[in-house]
């Protein structure tokens, strides 16, 4: 029974999150379903990353066993071909070895987070980033947010429904850059706190706002306590970029 | 009566195309609308280029009279509030000379045409880029796009439904250029014929695939023949980036 590791690719704007939900369009059983009409088996995915509704996907990353030896360019094909016309689409599979578990042995995953800071509506990037019309300090957005890179309890960074047994993560990286009215926050850990990306983002921009400084930033973090966040960031501008896996 | 100068950015993907046609939306219509509803002026805009359906702008321009002297700061606002939930913003106002004509003023215009070049369907980039499938070498497009540079007769490049009076135009640049799985070409010329631009990412992408070499590119211009072009690249891709005026 062969494992497949699956590279997914999707617009989250209209499924209520990658995870299965009564009642309501979710990106793995769009998946599940398509796999089913091509295979004919009934198979579950598990995903690296359990994206909410509207965050999107770049590079997720799934496992799912199938009874069948399929080549796997014939899965890719064939997945593709059943999710019309889904936004998502399968950019990858590999045959995974046996004990290969998506989220499990992921070693780091990598999110970024688009803002475009200006005063007009989105059109073209609607759905695909943040709008904020007050102009932003990026330099003292990526200053700042070096305060969060590390090992922390991120009390305050996560969201009540969080299911992790710990509130204590490491973050490996944060980038915020700037260009033109784009600005983008790329942060990457072993694994996230939910809402933790976008918590960081939304209290980012009061720094960026010149409401908060980095020390208010650090009295947040110390503070583990999640009345202390910035208000939390959209999900449009989210975005799952890539998962590593040992080699 | 001041004139007003706009710089307009849209998502094309739900709209006819720039210019009114009865019974379908425009987008000339929906900020024409956006401005009575905030003026209660009716007054038209004439465009520096009127793009197709489906066709994108970031920097359209587009000049408009209105009785009232408003600020130009109002007028953004104003119109931005009233086009909601339009895919369509007012990214600048200014005021503009009597004489200035947002088409016939226009020094250079700027396009560009985005290619996605892989396998799988495109989620997030949907309605936003060309999928083409088989590889296509861009170095190859990028050499054979010089022979289009300069003053040529393009009626091979022209849609039956051109209606300049001339098919000789001039092209002062062609850059095709790849980042990873994305194909980009930059195209800049005073004035364009219609689907011009279209017309030479139809045919380029013939010589990406290795059907046509640059010397077959050349006799299809030669020609001066429709019938000689590639098959016309969708919309989609299409964005009209910017329009130079004199200072």
């Amino acid at each position: 029974m062969p494992r497949f590791k699956l590279t997914i690719e999707y617009d989250g704007t209209e499924y209520a999150g990658w995870q299965r939900q009564a009642g309501q369009p979710s990106v793995q059983q769009a998946i599940e379903e398509a796999l089913a009409g091509f295979s004919g088996e009934t198979a579950t995915l598990q995903a690296a990353g359990r994206t909410d509704a509207g965050v999107h996907a770049l590079g997720q990353v799934a496992h799912v066993d199938l009874t069948d030896t399929w080549e796997t360019g014939t899965v890719r094909g064939a997945v593709n071909a059943h999710l019309r016309p889904h936004a998502i689409a399968i950019i990858g599979v590999e045959i995974a070895p046996d004990d290969f578990e998506a989220r499990f042995s992921a070693l780091r995953r990598h999110y970024r987070y688009r803002i475009i800071n200006r005063r007009a509506p989105l059109t073209v990037d609607r759905y695909r980033a943040w709008q904020v019309a007050r102009p932003l300090d990026a330099d003292a957005m990526q200053d700042a947010a070096q305060v969060l890179v590390g090992r922390h309890d991120f009390s305050t960074f996560r969201s009540a429904h969080c299911q992790s047994r710990s509130p204590v993560k490491s973050v490996d990286r944060i980038a915020v850059t700037r260009s033109g009215e784009a600005i983008t926050l790329a942060c990457t850990a072993r694994s996230f706190l939910h809402n933790q990306v976008r918590s960081f983002v939304g209290s980012l921009k009061l720094v960026g706002e010149e409401k908060w400084s980095a020390a208010d930033l650090r009295d947040a973090l110390d503070a583990r306590d999640r009345a202390r966040c910035g208000p939390v960031a959209p999900p449009d501008g989210l975005y799952l970029v890539a998962v590593d896996y040992p080699d």
